[in-house]
């Protein structure tokens, strides 16, 4: 059975577009394959820098991911940072590691280029991503496109490790890359982020959930007026919670007409709320119980350290470490 | 009791110029102050590629500081591996480190112009040499000038950290830079150095120790010639051995004539091979039992770890990897 590795950002809350995107995803590898999943809180330190904020972050990430459907069962599911181990493998990487590699990446450059004044993390962040890679021995990393290049990275660095200490060292992983991945639409019709003010919570309170489903933006179409269903938000996001069937109804009932807006956007509230109603209730629970969530975490630390131990054990063997 | 940190570098065998540069001042920290020394084989790692040689390296300077007089009961003595802590604090410092701080930096700078192609840990050495320091809470870091300006690094990190997490976090570290440190010249009379081959070993033997004394290079004077004392590389590592008024009676013999090179070098020789006899058998017995090293080592490693796990564990709690 495949590893496959897969970092969560802890940013907090989780919308809609975050679920979609990657939690169903998320659920599939744990059902069929060996997921390695953690939050990637020493990733989020290179831009989050207030503490309590960054706990408080991990947890409620945890809590979410927890709710939703990851199962400490199925997968591991770890902090980053309850495995300190990766810090070291990170440094050892790093002096076999050309500074023309990372001076290259397009993520890094962009961000300066963008005024960001850089911290050095954020320049070595993708070392500490081959470093999380290669200490669980990955097979397989989902990645967006934009992660491609740091994938690169991460293979160059095994490669040329295994050629030193031979191929037993490290797993070469191979990065997949989803591009069939729908892009969410936010109320506003932007793809769906938190950076743009345009989401959908999941875990929120009624009156917040309503606020943001009637605020979804829609042409000036009266309440008798026919539709276009391709190019309405309500329609891409309604689509998202139901079946091929209730599609085509749906669809049908915009090209009527005789539909209006908020009465389409009242029904999306309702199903929204109930489809994450048992979620919500667990959710709840586990952040009402913050140490139930940090026993799981604690356990699946565990987990993964016993595969950390044993590449971090042959890598400090290999480079002399141990003497 | 100030606490003053120092590095080792795992260079392998040690010559009369590390003796009396490093090894003195050592031991006179460890009776005057808390002293913390390390062999600082994650930096070196930076160079040193081959594990079986920095292995070898480790302990043979392990049991050269050991044979020379470092005491472990005094000092705390250990392998900068053995607490890898140091590791989890050099990525928290590198999220708070400006690029341009590191990019300042006139050692790696001066490393590029040289032509070396640089690896990423060669650029980020100043913000692990910073974790060193601030791990172990140091108040004084004895530096050469060369590395003044990662003195500055240090600080620079530890008042912004302090300023964000409250006074009590770091220890601001003071250099301690000695311009006073003799030079001691090498056989061919430039800087003793590994790098020029000019050196005469201390833990050699008896054969070897003679032919690099025997090649101290000297003038064509003859015998009977007077001969000038305050150009002689023979009068200069001589010097290093005797007192005050020996020394002059040699710098006489010098000045008189009738003496010739090759018996005041073989006397120097004799003087040299005597001297560290006491050292020499120490030295042997620690490299023919390295498990008495590893042990020594190991209690070293257990004493820095109170203290780095003291600073780690107010660290990690600061910045919110404590969820």
């Amino acid at each position: 059975m495949k590893r496959v590795l897969s970092g969560i950002q802890p940013s907090g809350v989780l919308h809609i577009g975050n679920y979609f995107g990657m939690m169903e995803k998320m659920i599939r590898y744990q059902e069929e394959s060996d997921l390695f999943a953690f939050i990637a809180n020493y990733h989020a330190m290179t831009t989050v820098q207030d503490g309590e904020l960054l706990a408080h972050n991990t947890l409620e990430t945890a809590a979410a991911f927890l709710a939703l459907g990851l199962d400490p069962e199925k997968c591991t599911f770890w902090v980053q940072s309850d495995v300190p181990e990766v810090q070291e493998l990170t440094w050892i990487l790093s002096t076999r590691t050309p500074m023309g590699l990372l001076e290259r990446c397009h993520s890094y450059k962009d961000k300066v280029a963008k005024g960001l004044i850089p911290n050095h993390g954020l320049f070595a962040y993708p070392v500490l991503m081959t470093s999380d890679i290669l200490l669980y021995q990955s097979d397989v990393v989902p990645v967006g496109r934009d992660q491609k290049q740091h994938l690169e990275v991460a293979r160059d660095i095994a490669i040329k490790f295994n050629n030193q200490f031979g191929e037993e060292t490290f797993t070469v992983p191979d990065a997949e890359i989803d591009d069939s991945l729908a892009v969410i639409p936010g109320i506003d019709g932007q793809k769906m982020s938190k950076s743009y003010g345009n989401t959908i919570e999941i875990f929120t309170t009624k009156k917040k959930l309503k606020k943001s489903v009637m605020g979804i933006v829609t042409d000036a179409a009266a309440v008798e007026d026919p539709k276009d269903p391709d190019t309405s938000n309500v329609f891409a996001i309604y689509s998202l919670f139901i079946g091929p069937e209730e599609r085509e109804a749906l669809r049908e009932r915009f090209k009527a007409g005789g539909m209006g807006y908020g009465e389409v956007k009242k029904e999306l509230f309702e199903l929204i709320w109930e489809r994450f109603e048992p979620n919500r209730e667990r959710f709840d629970s586990l952040m009402a119980n913050p140490d139930e969530i940090r026993d799981i975490l604690a356990k699946g630390a565990a987990k993964a350290r016993v595969a950390a131990e044993e590449t971090i054990t042959k890598v400090r063997r290999a480079t002399g470490l141990i003497y």
